[in-house]
C-alpha cells in the first residue's frame, strides 16, 4: 500500500497543515513520506462528516451495523506483511507480538458484531398503554438506546491496533451507532494509514455513509479541537493520567459538556498472603516477573505495586524475583519519549525516603526489568507517590508488618484498574474483607492470576475509579463498552409506522425486549400470551 | 409529629450551626421552629455515616434492599395530614395535588422494589473458563454491577416529595445500593424532616444500616461542601441550569472528579402540524392551556415554546389560546424566589426584539396563565434567548414559514427533556424527517399528547441532552434512573466462597445472568443443558 500521509474526512482524503514525520522507533530514522498537522478546517470538516453520517448510522439495523463490523475486521486480517513490518517498525513491538494483536482486534471487532446481533445493548422498554387506568391513563411508552453522537478517539500508543484506530473505542462506537473521528496516534501514523485504509474499504464494501469513520494526523492542538468541536458528543481515550485529565477538563469546560472516558493510570497492586508465600513463593516470583516484563512492561495493567508481610519467605520471595528480574531481557521501548519519562519515573521513586533499587536493568538504550524496595512508611506517606504509575518494566515491592496493613491501604488507595489477591484457598473467610475494601477500588478483581493480559468478552471490566479512568461506570474492554455511548430515548403514544423499528409492535429484528416489566423476544401482541404462561 | 430542626447524621439529631427558617409560601409567615445551617463538621459526618454504611449496604440482597424501599413507602403513605398540611404550607401546593404527588412517590419507591428483585440492574455476565483454548487458556470472568458510593442528592423546590428527600435520586441511589446524603431544600424543610424521620423509622424497622440514609439542611455553601466531599461518589440534582451546571463544574474540578446527574432546563417544544390545527386547533389550544398552566406552571416539563406555520387556522390557534390562557385561574407560585425569577424571566422575554405579550394575568401576587408571541427571527436569533427556561405558567408562541423551518429549529436547538409533534395520521411518513432529528436532541419524544404528566415506569425518559441534564445517558425518572449510580466490577479466577453472591455457580439470588453469551436464570451447573435446549 502506498502510504499517502493524509487525512481521512467522510471518505475523501485530505491535508493542508504543517509536515509531520513518523520514524523508527529504535534508531529515530525517518519514514520517507510525511504527513499533516490537521488545520482547523480540516478537523471541523473531519467533525462535520461524521455528524452527518450520525443519522443514518444510528438508524442502522443490528445485522447492517454487524456486517460493518465484521467487514473492518476482514479488512484488517486481510492486510499483508508489510503492515506488520511497518508497525512493527514505528513501535520496537515484534512482529510475533504484533500478529497476535491484530487477532486479538479483529476478534474484538467480531465480538461487537455478536454483541450488535444479540440486540441486548438496545435495551427495549416498552410499557403499553393502560386507556383504563384510575385516577390517569397510562400512555404507551417505548424506551430504547441510540448512539450519543459522534466520538472523537484517542488511541494508545502502546497497542498500536487493539487501542488505536479500529481498537476498542472505534469498536464500541460504531457499534453503538457512533461515528467516530480518530486523532491518529503520532507514535505510529504509517500504522494507521493501513488500519484506517483497510476501515475505509469495509465502510465502501458495506455501503455504509462515508462519514462513520474519519481520521486526522496532528499534535495536541488537534486533539483539543476534536474535543471541543460542538458536533463530537463523547471522547474516547486510553494514555498517560496528565492528557486524559486535559481532555476531560477541556470537554467538561465547554458550553455543554460531554461524556470523557479515559483509561489513564493504575498500579495494580498485589496483595502476597503469607500462605501462598509459603507454598508457592518462587513459582508466584517467576510468574509475576513475567508479567512485569511482558511486553516491555508498556501495558496499562502492568502490576507496579507488590505487597507482602515481612517473613522469612517474603525475603526468599524478593531474593527469587530480583533474580527473575535481572534475568529478562532488555527491549527497545515504544520510543524516546517513552524511555525518557521511564527513566525519570524511576528515579523520582528512589528519590523516595526508604525506597531502594535492588534491579535495574539495561543496556544499549534497550530495557531490561526494575526492581525497587520500599518501606511500610513509604506506602503511606502523605504524598502516595508509590501510587504513582511508572510504564515501563519495573515494580515495586514493599514489606508490610501484618494484614491489617492490606486492609488500611486498600481504605485509602486511589482507584485502580486491577487489585490481585495471592491466596491459597484455605482461608478464604479470612480474606472478605479486604475483597469488600478492594471492590470499591478497583474495576477487576484477580485471585492467583496476573493482571497483565486483559480477556474480551462479555464479563471483562477493563475500568475503575479515578485515575484508573475519568468513569467507573465504564470500561474500555468488552461488549459492555458500548455502553459508553449509549442513551436513552423514549417515545410516548406514537403511531407504529414513526416509531423505529426497535420499537415497532412486530419486533422486526426480533429483539430481546422488556414488555410490561416481562422480558420477551416476542412481537408485542404475543407478549400477554407469553405472560401468561410464565 | 414534633419538628426538631436537627440534621440526620447516621441515625443520629444534630445541629450547631447558625439559624435558618422555613415559611409559609404565601403570608411569608415563620415556622415556629428553627432549622440549622449545617457545620463544616456536620456535613463531614453525614457523608462519613454513609461512607461507613456503604460495604454492608452494597452487599445486601435484593429482597433487603426491596424491603427497605417498601417500608419507606409504607411510612410515608402513613404519615398524617399534618404532614400535607405542613408541605401545603410551605410550597403553596394544594393538599390534593400533594397526596396525588404522595403516591407518585411511594408508587416510585415501589416500583424500584419490584426492579431490584427482578435483578436485570446487576447485569450478571459470566464467562466460563476454558483451559484448552489455544493459544491461551480463558479465565473465569464474572461481572456485576455494585453501587458507585455515596450520593449526594440535591431535592427539587416543585415536587417537594417526588423529587426531593425520599424522591426520584433517593429511590434509585438506595436501588443501586448508594447510600444518599440529602441537602434538604431550604423552601420545604419541614415536609423535609417529616419524609427523613419515616424514611429513619423504614431503616430501623428493617435494619438496614444507619447511615443508608442522612439529611442535612443549610444553604449553598453546605450543599458545595457534600459535592467536594471525598467519600460522595455521585450527585443526584434537580433545578436550575445555573445551580446545576455550578455544583457540576464543582464536582469536575474535584482531584477525582464524580458523575453529576442534573436535570435542568428545558422548553419542551411543541410542532404543531398545520393537519393537527386544521382538524382539532380549538381543542388543542385547550388541552395545551390547562399543560402550560398546570401546577402554576411549576414543572420542569412544561411546554414553553409552541411552533406553527402561520395561516388562518394558526391565528384561529393562537385566539384560542390566549382565550384559555386568561381562563386559568391565578395561584399561588412556590414562593416569592420563584415569583420574582418568574417576572424577570418574562420582562426578558418582552424585552426580545420582535416578542409581544399577549396574555399577562396576574392579581394579589397569584399568577395566571401567561403567553408570548415571537417572530420567526426571534426564534433563530443567534442568542437563542427562547431557549431559556421560563420558570412558570407561561408558554411562546411562534408563527414559522413552512415545515422546513421546523426542521431548521430541531437541527439547531439545544438539547430538551421533550418534544411534541401534534399531527394528524395520515401524513406520518412527512415527518419522519423531523422526528429523527428531535431523537437525536430530546429524551422524550409525543405524539399528540402533553409532556407534563411523567409516568412512572421502565420505559419512561426524563433527561436529555445539555442543558436539559448533564449527562444524556441517564434518566431521572423509571427504573431506569438506577443505571446512574452502578459501576460495573469484574471478579477473575475467584473460588466461588469468595465470590458476591449474585455471581456464586448456585445462583442464590435466582438471578438473570447471561453465561457464555446465553442469557439464563438457571444456576451455572444447568446453563449448559438450556443452552443446547435453546
Amino acid at each position: 500500500m502506498t502510504i499517502l500521509g493524509l487525512h481521512y474526512i467522510g471518505g475523501e482524503r485530505h491535508a493542508a497543515g504543517t509536515l509531520l514525520y513518523s520514524s523508527d522507533a529504535v534508531t529515530g530514522e525517518r519514514y520517507p513520506v510525511s504527513f499533516h498537522e490537521a488545520t482547523e478546517a480540516e478537523g471541523a470538516a473531519a467533525v462535520l462528516a461524521a455528524h452527518r453520517a450520525f443519522p443514518v448510522f444510528r438508524a442502522t439495523s443490528p445485522a447492517d451495523r454487524a456486517a460493518l463490523l465484521e467487514t473492518i475486521a476482514d479488512e484488517i486480517d486481510a492486510l499483508d506483511q508489510a503492515f506488520i513490518a511497518a508497525a512493527s517498525r514505528e513501535t520496537a513491538l515484534p512482529p510475533a507480538r504484533l500478529e497476535g494483536e491484530r487477532k486479538r482486534t479483529t476478534s474484538q471487532l467480531r465480538m461487537f458484531a455478536t454483541t450488535v446481533r444479540r440486540g441486548d445493548f438496545l435495551d427495549v422498554r416498552i410499557d403499553r398503554a393502560q386507556p383504563a387506568r384510575q385516577p390517569l391513563p397510562r400512555p404507551d411508552l417505548r424506551q430504547y438506546r441510540v448512539g450519543v453522537g459522534p466520538v472523537a478517539v484517542f488511541g494508545a500508543g502502546n497497542f498500536p491496533l487493539a487501542f488505536s484506530v479500529a481498537g476498542g473505542d472505534t469498536a464500541s462506537a460504531l457499534a453503538a451507532g457512533c461515528p467516530v473521528v480518530v486523532k491518529a496516534h503520532p507514535g505510529h501514523m504509517v500504522t494507521s494509514e493501513y488500519v484506517a485504509s483497510a476501515i475505509e474499504r469495509a465502510i465502501a464494501r458495506t455501503n455504509a455513509p462515508a462519514g462513520v469513520f474519519n481520521m486526522v494526523f496532528g499534535t495536541a492542538s488537534a486533539g483539543a479541537a476534536l474535543v471541543r468541536a460542538p458536533h463530537i458528543k463523547a471522547v474516547g481515550f486510553t494514555g498517560s493520567l496528565a492528557v486524559g485529565r486535559a481532555l476531560f477538563d477541556m470537554a467538561q469546560a465547554r458550553p455543554d459538556p460531554i461524556p470523557v472516558f479515559a483509561e489513564m493510570s493504575s498500579v495494580n497492586p498485589v496483595f502476597l498472603m503469607p500462605s501462598a508465600l509459603s507454598s508457592r513463593g518462587a513459582q508466584i516470583a517467576r510468574e509475576l516477573a513475567a508479567s512485569v516484563t511482558f511486553g516491555c512492561g508498556q501495558l496499562c495493567t502492568n502490576p507496579g505495586l507488590v505487597l507482602g508481610i515481612r517473613s522469612p519467605a517474603f525475603d526468599a520471595f524478593v531474593a527469587e524475583l530480583s533474580k527473575a528480574l535481572a534475568l529478562a531481557e532488555p527491549l527497545p521501548m515504544l520510543g524516546a519519549g517513552i524511555r525518557d519519562n521511564f527513566q525519570r519515573g524511576l528515579a523520582g521513586l528512589r528519590d523516595i525516603p526508604g525506597v531502594e533499587a535492588l534491579v535495574s536493568k539495561q543496556a544499549d538504550g534497550r530495557i531490561g526489568g526494575h526492581l525497587l524496595k520500599a518501606d511500610r512508611s513509604a506506602l503511606f506517606a502523605e504524598e502516595r507517590a508509590l501510587e504513582e504509575e511508572v510504564f515501563g518494566p519495573s515494580t515495586v515491592i514493599v514489606a508490610l508488618d501484618s494484614e491489617d496493613d492490606f486492609l488500611a491501604f486498600a481504605e485509602r488507595m486511589r482507584g485502580q484498574l486491577t487489585a490481585t489477591l495471592m491466596a491459597d484457598d484455605g482461608d478464604l473467610r479470612h480474606h472478605a474483607a479486604l475483597v469488600e475494601r478492594l471492590e470499591g477500588k478497583v474495576g477487576r478483581l484477580l485471585f492467583n492470576g496476573y493482571p497483565t493480559g486483559v480477556e474480551v468478552s462479555d464479563a471483562i471490566v477493563h475500568g475503575g475509579p479515578y485515575p484508573a479512568t475519568t468513569d467507573a461506570r465504564g470500561t474500555s474492554v468488552g461488549s459492555a463498552a458500548m455502553e459508553r455511548f449509549l442513551r436513552p430515548v423514549c417515545y410516548q403514544n406514537y403511531p407504529d409506522p414513526l416509531l423505529p423499528p426497535a420499537l415497532r409492535e412486530r419486533n422486526p429484528w426480533q429483539l430481546p425486549r422488556l414488555i410490561d416489566g416481562v422480558p420477551t423476544r416476542a412481537a408485542q401482541q404475543d407478549a400477554h400470551d407469553l405472560e401468561a404462561a410464565a
